[in-house]
């Protein structure tokens, strides 16, 4: 019984991330050329969509190494309760929103606003790792975990979190002076993380 | 084979709630300024978009607390039946609908022909409480519940879904004078709904 | 193994009914009336928007019902082949097509266009009907059937295939004439299928 | 454990890839025409949205050859591991990016810039075959495989990989002159693999 519950509330949560990792490609739009337009000015054309192509890029990495996250927490509960519903819910709403940051992103990367739209880039994932951090408090607190989860586990995951916060607080800061370096933090700690931080097996 | 055939079922609607919920992200748009805008003009612009984020959290809310109430149902469900898949298909129609009322009112709610935006907005609720109902009538007319769920239990399930309905026609009769008010009274049920409502193992 | 692999091919196909099921939302466009136009200005702006409203209920059926017709088809069958799949990827490609007949249908059901339009939906369904017929010659010619499959079950699917072909093709035909005509015939035969096509348990 | 693992990597795949295949016929745009347009005229704009139903159609069937490709992968892995997600999630990026080159291909088959186009459509799948070729390269050297598969049935799938590698290298550099010559040799390539390619039970 409990292991269907967590089965569909995973699948649930693996369709929202499927869904919006997929949508993120509606961002990019295909651009608008007189009919008789040349072959080198289509090629230009798509050359000048690389703040689209960035934005994808970016976005879509971020939501992969998010669901690997998740798919790594949900290897250590063994239930699910009404307030991890709810945080994992909160979590899923983070997760869908990601495009609209994405587009605001791509539509203002190579102009003078650049600054603003890579904090409110920034800042989502602020929000995001809130949303972690509620899902990990509602299973520690909530006694969801797997028995065999090391309490060594469980204080590397908790470590992992905060300072996942802290990178984000300051990228968004950052972000407001110089949007550049803001975003090149979030990218640094999202390849840190693919390099060092999951483990398949790590439940065990 | 009957666990199988639920499972498909269920797999589906999961398949309708998952997209709906994530569709929603479409519907806020990413604002068109000129290319030299400056980052505060930027970024008032994405503050202006609040009723999209409004529309958008409400929503968002709304298809998790009936993604938990069907999940909810399903767990009491032992098979299903014909006129049980066509009442299930009408209610994911109305899911379906609601990224649309809520494009309604994230592009209507700071204007001044905001109430008829709510009511409609209240309105596909009534219809969405209709869709329940019936879900609700074929599995205890059609014998699809499992043997264990109580007679208690039943009767709870039914009053709380006589409630919702009630509570739905009056916002929407009053989101007419008052669209806020209306608003406010479906969100003060969903946030009791999901204080109260759901017990995960509701079913034991 | 085989009921894997059976089940990787159900799953994904409904993961294509449920996307573009769900897809026919975004065809309904939010009215755009001016800032300050009044309620019953924005109630009326919705209520022109009928043919949109019809075009989707028209479709959300459709897909319901093809969706639970394939349901019905994959619970006869015990292993799938290679000819299978391909002729499984035809349907669904007609199935994802839907949306977009849908969209011509919303746009011209209410002016002079309307009979090209209504022909263009229902010939989609002659297609539809192929792509069924096609899976169905693959099942029964590749030996795929489960054994507890009889005779008079293999022939009276056939003659409902059949059938609905025939019914494609005069609606098409006759929608170019008189286009609510022709929808008419798509809906009545669909309105048949649902109360007399499905049995849930009809494998056995 | 390693099956559980192996299975949601699966379900996560399947669902981008239906996405993907579903989201195409949003690149299909309605034609506006006058209120009053006659039916023949709506139908000659349907028809001359051949560039738009030919692109649907192209990539529809390299998105179906590449899930059944990719499914035929999994049948062969028994564990995943760390760079395994990472190269199935590179290759996910590349098959949820498909719609964007089909809408290019669709906006500019019928023009002069109709080479560019055709070298954009056909060079996404170069980085696509580096992706296959990434995750085969992972599953042969992190001893992911099965064990009854055989070494002859390994180095078939290795030269497949390569000789799909120089196709789309060659057409790339061929549909900067000669776009539909370029398309071609993709489609032929995609044919030969859906006649000789797939055997569902190939692993065994």
């Amino acid at each position: 019984m409990a292991e269907k519950e967590t089965g569909r509330v995973e699948a649930f949560s693996d369709g929202v991330f499927a869904i919006a990792i997929t949508l993120l490609i509606l961002e990019i739009k295909v651009p608008k050329l007189p009919h008789d337009s040349s072959p080198s000015e289509l090629a230009q054309a798509l050359l000048d969509l690389w703040p689209s192509f960035l934005a994808f890029l970016l976005s879509f990495f971020a939501i992969l190494i998010m669901w690997i996250n998740h798919h790594g927490l949900f290897n250590l509960v063994r239930r699910v309760n009404h307030s991890f519903l709810y945080a994992n819910g909160f979590l899923l709403l983070l997760v869908s929103f990601v495009p609209f940051p994405t587009s605001v992103l791509a539509e203002y990367l190579d102009g003078k606003a650049m600054n603003a739209a890579a904090a409110f880039y920034c800042g989502t994932f602020i929000f995001i790792s809130i949303g972690y951090n509620l899902v990990w408090q509602c299973m520690v607190n909530g006694d969801l975990l797997k028995p065999e989860v090391s309490t060594a586990h469980v204080r590397k995951i908790a470590r992992a979190y905060r300072i996942g916060m802290v990178v984000y607080v300051l990228s968004t800061v950052v972000a407001f002076t110089n949007g550049y370096l803001g975003l090149g933090m979030n990218l640094s700690l999202w390849i840190l993380w693919s390099i060092l931080g999951y483990k398949p097996s790590s439940a065990s």
